[in-house]
């Protein structure tokens, strides 16, 4: 039996507290604000359907220092553009041989996740790991209540250092199925498939968005032949700069092969034969976290990347300004850019360090 | 009577020469395929409904030569991007006490078709004057119908050389409502409209344009509420170049105001409160003339005479690409840049000279 923190009571947190509860180990869930933990107390703990079924009791707290006192490894499943405050509300508490995991960190989330533990007064860092993607596609309808669509066939995982994977491996991969180490953050970080698929669509969509009030698939007709095109060229530009990095990440086409076995001539096909995509309906307003939170972790940070390695990115930058202009948020500003991520000025062998 | 050439048997150039037909003058339609001259001539003429109702016979020709020979005024009534094509073939024939009168010039018409009378041998130049937009907003179902929609309330034209101008006024009067004499052609070519309100709903709505099967309107749906204020700021930048050009030209806003009575505290309210745009469709496909026509004779002239003026443009030029992008066509290389209106390196005031 371990003792687990999971920091964020959204549908991933609940699904992640309660599997883990099920196996038998010790779970604190934390949320920041005190509705959604109330709603599960009242409901005396969490209901998982779907791809697994069963009920269990969970503790919960609004305090991060009592939920990450014990825990041996603190789960956090935030949207991404919370990390860095998340990461100084724990500053004080962290002891190094805790492991922090960012479930997912997106681009640069265990770089921006220890830059915030450090300015927060951590001394001695703990493990800081990132997955590439949520363990599984969940939707919770209300607190307590969570149903599991489907497992990620595969989980990449980075650490950072790499040196210490071995302390924690055991702890995570009970609840990954096939976890497999990446050879740095820079890898999970731009094989970031959401940043590529989430907000170039929304915003090619937004009179729809606005105006529709009955269902529409995400993935089927959102990404409709000409966006999916768009988005091969955005894909192009991202892999540029993962090679110009030194790391080798699958296109948004193969990831797609691999993670759900269907195979088209492009991604619009291969998008199309998806039928775990069918229900996944689109945002019904801009202020969604296809937007909110991967244009400042996704596409922000993949453009920086671009830009300290000398490759153009037309099309990644003008989807930022896009939303920026339509949100009235200047995404690059707030986002994770060079600055923010304390690389500015750095060569690309002195990124990849940071990255690791 | 006068003797009157239309150019283009679409729905404009129809309701045009039947028009002029039924006030009791000598027509000639002209059109390129013979398709739709056949059609109208198997119906024996056109028969017109909606503002105005009635019937009658009118000469047709797909010979250009033919068409224009008697002409007094020439009637341009084509997708502004085939005026540079329109121009060489009517070189050769064109006479100096002639008048040709683009239907609109959207922007810089006048100018290209000038430079293209010029390269095809015209040796004196007959008057060209351009509108603002089309003199009614019409449909037609097919060859040989029209539905009049309604009539634009105000009309205005610009006439190059403006000296000339006194020579025409009394034949083209007959036709539009409330006709009003502009400066000049870059008063006309920076009040177009439909750059502003076309291409950008347009390419903001790629995925519901080519997935839905359903009528939705453009204005309404299209044009929602994130929408309208990013066209708000797009038209700012038009209106910005319009100042450095020495015009002062209406924000689309006020344009409507204007056009159609109706006043809402913003760009959004006002579409919603015109009721003149219930029934306009969206695009079906991206290849449509609200992008093929709007972005290389509307947007890119605009940026290029924005460029040219020192006033940035980014939410324009992101249209540009965007749709350039989308629909795989350099539109800034082959619409009407500076290079093909023969204005690079030219100074602001030559440049107004060339637009007289």
């Amino acid at each position: 039996m371990s003792i687990y923190a999971v920091l964020g009571a959204g549908n991933g947190g609940q699904a992640l507290g309660a599997i883990l509860r099920h196996l038998g180990h010790e779970v604190i869930l934390w949320n920041r604000s005190l509705d959604k933990l109330k709603a599960i107390s009242d409901r005396n703990g969490i209901e998982v359907s779907g791809q697994m079924e069963f009920r269990v009791s969970i503790d919960i707290t609004p305090d991060i220092s009592e939920a990450i006192e014990k825990a041996e490894i603190i789960f956090v499943v935030v949207p991404a553009n919370a990390h860095l405050d998340i990461g100084k509300l724990m500053a004080p508490y962290v002891k190094s041989d805790q492991a922090i995991v960012l479930n997912p960190g997106r681009t640069a989330g265990c770089l921006e996740l220890r830059n915030a533990l450090l300015e927060g007064g951590c001394k001695y860092l703990p493990i800081i790991l990132e997955t590439q993607s949520l363990f599984c596609a969940c939707r919770s309808k209300s607190p307590g209540e969570v149903y599991i669509l489907s497992f990620k066939k595969d989980n990449y995982i980075s650490c950072t250092p790499k040196s210490r994977y071995g302390e924690v491996k055991n702890k995570l991969s009970i609840i990954y199925t096939n976890l497999i180490l990446a050879p740095t953050t820079i890898h999970t970080g731009l094989e970031n498939i959401g940043a590529i698929l989430h907000p170039a669509p929304v915003l090619l969509n937004t009179g729809w968005i606005e105006s529709r009030n009955v269902f529409f698939p995400h993935y089927y007709f959102g990404i409709s032949r000409s966006i999916a095109s768009f988005l091969e060229k955005m894909d192009k530009e991202r892999l540029e700069i993962a090679n110009k990095h030194g790391v080798k990440v699958r296109s948004v086409k193969e990831w797609h092969e691999d993670n759900y076995g269907t195979k088209g001539i492009n991604l619009f096909e291969t998008l199309q034969k998806n039928s775990a995509y069918a229900s996944i309906d689109a945002p019904r307003e801009l202020t969604h976290r296809y937007i909110t939170e991967d244009v400042p972790t996704g596409l922000v940070p993949i453009s920086e990347l671009g830009r300290a390695a000398g490759v153009k990115t037309p099309l990644i930058d003008m989807i930022i300004e896009l939303g920026s202009t339509l949100l009235g948020i200047d995404f690059r500003e707030e986002g994770r850019n060079l600055r923010r991520l304390r690389l500015e000025g750095k060569t690309i062998n002195e990124i990849k360090q940071s990255f690791e």
